[in-house]
């Protein structure tokens, strides 16, 4: 009897090995893909308990997915053997104002919880781009962030407590319900963006805080892109704290024209920002006020307000089309989630500018440039045949990451490593936080079964 | 030539001997005490880095010590061996809003980096009371808390990059100057917290945000403790999400009139706020006023308004009072730095009461309420001959976290483990918790010479 044989002898019907179910779990939104061996679809922590002691005691690769939809093949089974899936666990246990938590299994849908959290008036804030289908064990594996994370924070200021799957099926609570804890080491952040390497979350306790009463983004236009970054400088070094500020460079504004119409944007945006801030109602109102003068002193050609929340909405509508623009260009793009200091962000499109003259191929950098995290794409032209021509592209991605960390900057501040970034990780941490990394995961791993493969290790 | 004299030759004048600076390095704030048998006064992290490698070699126990202003005993050499101190490490070497980071040495004041960044418009916020006296690395090590936690975060929250000399004495380099920042395991958030025992931080990278241009509080007097933690509740329900929400019982109010003065409080108060907001000027303003109505509909006998820099001073001036006024009253107080899940406030503090009616021993709630941390004072009663009672009070502060972890709370918020709350480590963390730790300690410190005899490890 082989081990997939034992598998479903021991767990039932939660385990699949039909060939749609395999190819179901194969990949997630990069290129590569790899057949698991078994899937388990697990509804309770006891299950993903009981696959991992059984892998564990076997040697048997496991690969922990969520929703399936992460960019850096952080969920793809490389090595075969069993992809344990929590998506079916998608529980919101409890929203408690009282306690300011949430808890809630680790397949609830990101978009989901902020519903949950809204329809009692308090307010998740972590908002990836993927919130409606991201699941939270996902955003917990990632880290994840999004706009609003240059002030409220990244996924993991809002996580709390966690039910851990250790690699040896042993089932770890830690951290609590409590919003301060200093018991300890920090297990819950350590598992935090672990990618999965560590163990398997299936519960979060998570913080809610209050749903701020009011919200009011502007959007703005500039004649250069580095006008636009100095007003992102000016506007914080003017004692403002937004929720998000969005950057746009030339390239994606010429999209943008192309794809919605030359009237979304006045003719010579090279350079345009998107800024949210949230609070009590007269003061988001006072505050817009003062950042539009903040951008019209800074250059600003023309300076739109979203007052209401239907203005507001339609004002990220316009950042998504940003998006849609480029892929509407026809081509792949490579979208690579960089951070550098914010000090950086002119240097950053101004060489991304020479590499696109020198080589052809067009870079697109927007992003949330309040924190720096900047979505630098990289579109892969395409040979007469139509097919993309990849190595060139593939080049330039290398030379991008090699400028971010000469100067400074992360090769990844959202997505993680995965594979997609395995082969830059050790130049970008170093030595002895390689070394450090690997002595992490044997001491939580020592078989060496969680997600294998990943993070060059 | 035993190994003091080796060090000695190694290191030269930053090694101390002599009695006096081993004294001065036998102790923190809590009670223990013992003697090193060595001091290294490190002022660069090859100092650092080369006392680690010789006490790794040879097994010899290293303690490390900031500024030594801790609560747990966490700096205090129990076996022996060298004190590693950051204490002269006081340079802040660079304060960018342009990147909105500090960077710091390790033995640098939490107070003075707050100036620094104030001076340029710009603000770190962690605040422990202690920022006068603490350093950054003790803040690290402690992953340090304090009022404005509520709105603001933890310590964590505001680590971006480190330098950790590891127990070998390699340097490592983690996390970096970006505000977000995915690569690989959190190793930053490791160390954050992690109580001097997998690493030594010499230097730091620290986030700032734009100071608040305006802030404002208000104080409110309650004749219900129970009245005073509504108030609490319908402050956050009511869409506000303060920078600190501190709140105080009823014991310690009367030491308040006791000490202070029967004017400076309303006679029968027994339950008592102070709520401090942070924003744009006019926002302030308004803000502060619908929450002093809130107060007023929760019951509120008098609401306090606080609109001036100096006024708001004064208010915390008033809660440092409180803390003066236990002291006064001449016994010694156990300060245990509990947390609870915020909607048990008022079972706390009833369950305080009735150990104070039962044992004749009196207990004072005060704290930072918002995030349910109440600092929980069990006093020590004295014997005729003017000797502390000690045994019964410790009673007590057993009786007390058995009921906090029975009520899903934390035995600690800001001060950590270290000896004092060693005891109840594992109880309270739980066995799986407990080999995590010991096998992340044996990963990273494999001849376990960092900080031994903490946390019970």
């Amino acid at each position: 009897m082989n081990w997939i044989k034992e598998l479903c002898a021991l767990m039932g019907a939660c385990v699949r090995t039909d060939e749609a179910t395999l190819q179901a779990h194969a990949t997630d939104k990069w290129h590569a893909a790899a057949l698991p061996e078994a899937v388990v679809l697990a509804t309770n922590t006891e299950q993903v308990s009981a696959a991992l002691r059984f892998a564990h005691e076997r040697g048997i690769p496991v690969t922990p997915r969520g929703a399936g939809v992460g960019y850096v093949g952080g969920c793809v089974p490389v090595k075969g053997g069993i992809v344990i899936s929590v998506a079916s666990m998608t529980r919101i246990l409890e929203v408690s104002p009282e306690d300011g938590v949430a808890v809630v299994e680790a397949g609830v849908l990101t978009a989901d919880l902020q519903e949950a959290c809204s329809r009692v008036g308090w307010f998740y804030p972590p908002d990836p781009a993927s919130r409606k289908e991201s699941s939270i064990g996902g955003n917990i594996a990632t880290n994840a962030g999004g706009p609003r994370c240059l002030k409220y924070g990244v996924t993991r200021a809002y996580v709390l407590g966690l039910t851990v799957v250790l690699a040896d099926g042993r089932i770890l609570r830690c951290g609590g319900r409590t919003h301060k804890n200093k018991q300890g080491f920090d297990l819950v952040g350590l598992f935090c963006g672990s990618e999965g390497m560590l163990g398997i979350v299936t519960e979060a306790t998570l913080r809610i805080i209050p749903a701020p009463p009011a919200r009011a983004a502007l959007h703005a236009s500039f004649p250069q892109f580095a006008m636009a970054a100095a007003a992102v400088q000016n506007t914080l070094q003017g004692g403002h704290l937004p929720c998000a500020i969005e950057i746009t460079d030339a390239f994606t504004l010429a999209a943008a024209r192309n794809h919605l119409g030359s009237s979304v944007l006045p003719a010579g945006a090279r350079g345009h920002i998107i800024i949210e801030i949230d609070g009590q109602a007269d003061a988001v109102s006072t505050e817009l006020d003062s950042i539009a003068t903040i951008l019209r002193n800074t250059g600003a050609t023309e300076v739109v307000y979203a007052r209401t929340e239907a203005e507001v909405e339609a004002i990220w509508q316009l950042r998504r089309e940003f998006s849609y623009s480029l892929k509407a260009t026809g081509l792949t793009k490579l979208n690579e989630d960089i951070v550098i200091p914010r000090s950086k962000l002119v240097e950053l499109v101004s060489f991304c500018e020479c590499m696109q003259q020198e080589t052809g191929i067009p870079v697109a950098c927007f992003g949330h440039s309040g924190d720096g995290n900047i979505h630098t794409n990289i579109m892969v032209l395409k040979d007469s045949a139509g097919r993309d021509i990849r190595e060139p592209a593939d080049a330039l991605v290398s030379r991008l990451f090699d400028w971010v960390m000469k100067h400074g900057g992360s090769i990844t501040g959202e997505h993680g490593i995965g594979l997609a970034k395995a082969p830059w990780f050790e130049q970008a941490i170093g030595a002895a936080a390689m070394d450090t990394h690997r002595a992490l995961k044997r001491a939580l791993d020592s078989a060496g079964i969680l997600n294998p493969g990943k993070m060059g290790l």
